[in-house]
């Protein structure tokens, strides 16, 4: 007999196969038990008789607890008002674990920090499966359209000598005698690779010591970051637009059924994509922001209430550009006017925040080199980085997109910390 | 005009175009110039015939240093005797930044020192950037590979409370006052994500603070682990050797051009992976280890000449299974015997050394706890993991593949860490 996976229920339809799973949830009514069983790809309902099956393994059944795991046998049987269209008429159960204590998350609701704790148990609840998988398919869609735009994927180190956005949030470790951080950012390495291999990108971890306790902030959070070589302003945010569009649509594609589980709309969502999104100036931005009644003047970062408001403004994707120098780090091209500078930052709709921030670097060496001195910076650590303008500097654009944040976007879910297995924030390093 | 990328000038025979990249190498003879251009997508000949351009043109471009950025205008021509097929009839350049300087890496012989320091600008030569092109190229069939096999995409935090590997060899940071270390290994995160979600991989960075200094060690080294729900021991290997076969055949067929500037003999390769492999157990080893001269004793570990004597012995993959359970981590399941535990390592040919280790987890609850007290480990941080085996504990095996050492093999290179783009090694942290 064949042992099938649930997500390919569909191909087996009258035919008499394996499954092997978790016991997801059950009921009984008289004389049926009716068996969630889960298996990773998907969800099925077992349906045990009374009468039709040995009455050792019914009463067997009634005992059996959440999470047990069991190698069900059974034939799969078109239902329409199954959930995936099919049911499981259930004859056997072989007990590969009888959980004896009830499982500690339940249907019922849980704080955060209990449900945090036993990280490790609630990733297979309702609420969390779908959402790590959207993230699988996330990851996925954006190698794929790296891919098709003829990058290379690369890495830089995270154990690096270096800062990219400022020393006061670093993480740091001995290396053998010598100080050592966690990288923050790959992008100065992956500017070094783009001038070794045309355009490249880097999905991957980086650290933020960051003592805020926000919703939209991790400790340790995953960047998916590309560096364009011969690209410059314009284009870079042409490049993030069509990445966005393209993603959220490959997103939705694939995982329509997560999605609608997790009560996303999904229509909503693939219309905020349409291209093109808005791109104002910093200043425009801030008179938007005052006229939803938020005091900010010029020189301030956008809070998360100004972000709201310009999310709100729109209702899709909104490039915030020209920002003042003083406000962004030392790599980023300047404007002819000398104040700004070709940045840009993709806020999201709903709340959600920054998804993207990203510039054109400066690829004029003495440039470089006095910006490094007027931030005060050392120039030894960064000498390899000059070496860039030294030779064959070429002008050239990049960005980084937070992947939880875009995952809590496109889920429509209130923390980050749900869209990542395993959280790290400010006082969490368990499980 | 049309800007194009070499690697896609077959498209464009008799055309004229546009090309941006840097000035690899030249050579001139008599009226000729040969300017050899890189763009990261390919290397292109640019021939340039005095009196067929502006003599302007001709003298500038005669004291152009290597690694200049150029604008390079053209037409395309069908040549036998070019590497890639095609030459580039030059009629035009513009340079972006002519290089004052004599760029640092020359085709003469560098100590491994000196390109380190450069490994920046390293990375451009004709024996770095192929090999980073052959990376991209094996990280994405391991990716593609999981994905037909219906794995799903997951990940384990690099910051942690537990080892897994042992406690000598951790990196340890500050985490907001608490102890945290850099992670070895994400095989127990992903023991609890394939609970959720069935099958799981990651493709990662793992850290060693290890003091050996060979050429087969990295203190940052990227993993792809998988785990594998309700699969046991002999599928285990099974998995792998699938993969393995298919991913090195994947390379060879879309990075044939690469491996063949690097001297790879391809055929050879693909014919050294073919299924199945040899599965010998631990003291099987030991004798054809013994019989190659080489004295090693019952409860020792593979050194690099024992390894290198077995890849000799097969001349092709080989696992090494039924170890002693001294020799491995507490969570492998024992064999029958109770002596030996259900794991292997896959010993490459050619003196690559150990390509995976994988193994059976113990999915007994007072058994893991056993092995635990036994190898005198603590509880508490592990609580989480041993939960895994109270709520639905099922058979599960899993296994790691070192990308860095699956790569130097696959391109015959001498030390690991030309792997990687920025290498990291006890003496080295820059850049």
């Amino acid at each position: 007999m064949k042992t099938i996976s649930i997500g390919e229920v569909d191909q087996y339809d009258g035919e008499e196969v394996i499954i092997k799973g978790w016991l997801f949830n059950r009921r009984s009514s008289g004389g049926i038990q009716f068996l969630q069983i889960r298996d990773g790809s998907g969800i099925i309902q077992g349906v045990l008789k009374e009468g039709s099956v040995d009455s050792d393994l019914f009463e067997m059944a009634l005992d059996l607890k959440r999470e047990s795991s069991l190698v069900v046998q059974g034939e799969v049987k078109r239902d329409e008002r199954a959930p995936i269209g099919y049911e499981l008429e259930v004859s056997d159960i072989s007990v590969q674990q009888s959980v004896k204590d009830d499982f500690p998350i339940t249907p019922k609701e849980h704080g955060p920090g209990f449900l945090m704790d036993h990280r490790h148990l609630w990733i297979r609840a309702k609420g969390s499966a779908p959402v790590l998988r959207v993230r699988h398919e996330l990851l996925q869609a954006l190698r794929e359209f790296f891919d098709r735009e003829g990058l290379i994927a690369t890495e830089g180190p995270i154990l690096t000598g270096v800062s990219v956005e400022g020393t006061t949030t670093l993480f740091e470790t001995d290396y053998f005698g010598e100080d050592a951080y966690l990288t923050q950012s790959s992008q100065l390495y992956l500017e070094a690779t783009a001038a070794a291999l045309g355009e490249v990108y880097w999905i991957g971890p980086v650290f933020r010591a960051e003592k805020s306790k926000t919703r939209k902030h991790l400790t340790e959070f995953w960047m998916a970051e590309a560096e364009l070589s011969w690209v410059e302003h314009d284009e870079n945010l042409d490049f993030q637009e069509k990445m966005v569009h393209y993603v959220v649509n490959r997103v939705v594609d694939k995982r329509r059924d997560e999605l609608e589980s997790l009560g996303v709309n999904t229509e909503a969502l693939v219309k905020k994509v349409e291209k093109p999104f808005p791109r104002i100036s910093y200043k425009e931005a801030i008179e938007i922001v005052n006229e939803a009644g938020i005091d900010m003047n010029t020189g301030e970062d956008f809070g998360a209430p100004a972000e709201t408001a310009l999310g709100d403004h729109f209702d899709k994707p909104v490039f915030i550009e020209a920002f003042p120098r003083e406000l962004k780090p030392f790599y980023m091209e300047p404007m002819p006017n000398g104040e700004t500078v070709y940045a840009a930052d993709l806020i999201a709709p709903d709340g959600y925040g920054e998804l993207i921030g990203g510039s054109q670097r400066i690829d004029d060496l003495e440039l470089l080199e006095d910006r490094l001195d007027e931030e005060g910076l050392p120039r030894d650590p960064y000498e390899w980085y000059l070496d860039l303008r030294r030779y064959g500097s070429v002008p050239h654009s990049g960005f980084g997109l937070g992947v939880e944040r875009t995952i809590a976007w496109i889920c429509n879910l209130d923390h980050v910390r749900e869209t990542i297995p395993f959280p790290r924030q400010i006082n969490r390093i368990y499980p």
